[in-house]
């Protein structure tokens, strides 16, 4: 298809130095509702999903500095880290993907939160946007 | 109100070097509409609006590099620039946040794309993260 291979902004990946802090900002403050907590150790990483109403910030915290986010908050800052974008058939929207050269991190499915299957494009191929496509459990 | 102050993603901004390199990759690559182009002379930028389904992104490219958006590319290279949510009514929204003193850049809405009202948020308030309002037209 030509169109259509997403299905909207499923979350928008946001760096923080800690959750706590970062909760009190999202929840009590900008009023969004906390859905979901999990560690991810083998990514080094803590995530919180807040609900915004269509679409989720997913704060991201970091277990160690030299997890990928560490890394990301040593050189970056904290701010916006990744976008994600859901697909109903994850499988599909690879092959597409490869089919248009467009480039991978991940050729083949992973496991991300709440059960999802998820890949990442490289942001080399996004205009410099790290870019998730997730498919819901 | 405690949670539901937002209506969901509306917008995920991305600041581009220019508009054609980027339409071909969102738009030919991973298959976006592109619903709308516009530019805002005042605020130095060319904005396309492509389709993901749900929510749009919003590509941004300056028209000098002394725009806000020419200086962001300057320090930080191509990427996320902002993320917009999307509010039923932008003055309560803004009068909510000012009482939960949350520190805004524009304290009284002004115009956005397509005859929607907008008003940023400082990313002082939220983790580093430059984040708009939006009331549809």
């Amino acid at each position: 298809m030509t169109v259509g291979m997403f299905d909207g902004i499923d979350h928008l990946g946001i760096a923080v130095a800690e959750l706590d802090g970062a909760l009190e900002t999202y929840g009590a403050r900008l009023g969004m509702e906390l859905v979901h907590r999990e560690v991810i150790a083998d990514q080094g990483v803590e995530v919180a999903l807040l609900e915004t109403g269509e679409g989720h910030v997913e704060l991201l915290a970091p277990l160690s500095p030299d997890s990928p986010v560490g890394r990301f908050l040593a050189s970056r800052g904290p701010g916006l880290h990744h976008v994600a974008y859901r697909v109903a058939d994850i499988d599909a929207a690879l092959e597409q993907l490869v089919e248009r050269d467009v480039e991978l991190i991940d050729e083949r499915p992973r496991s991300g939160v709440r059960d999802t299957r998820i890949a990442f494009i490289h942001p080399r191929a996004t205009g410099g946007v790290l870019t998730e496509i997730v498919q819901s459990a």
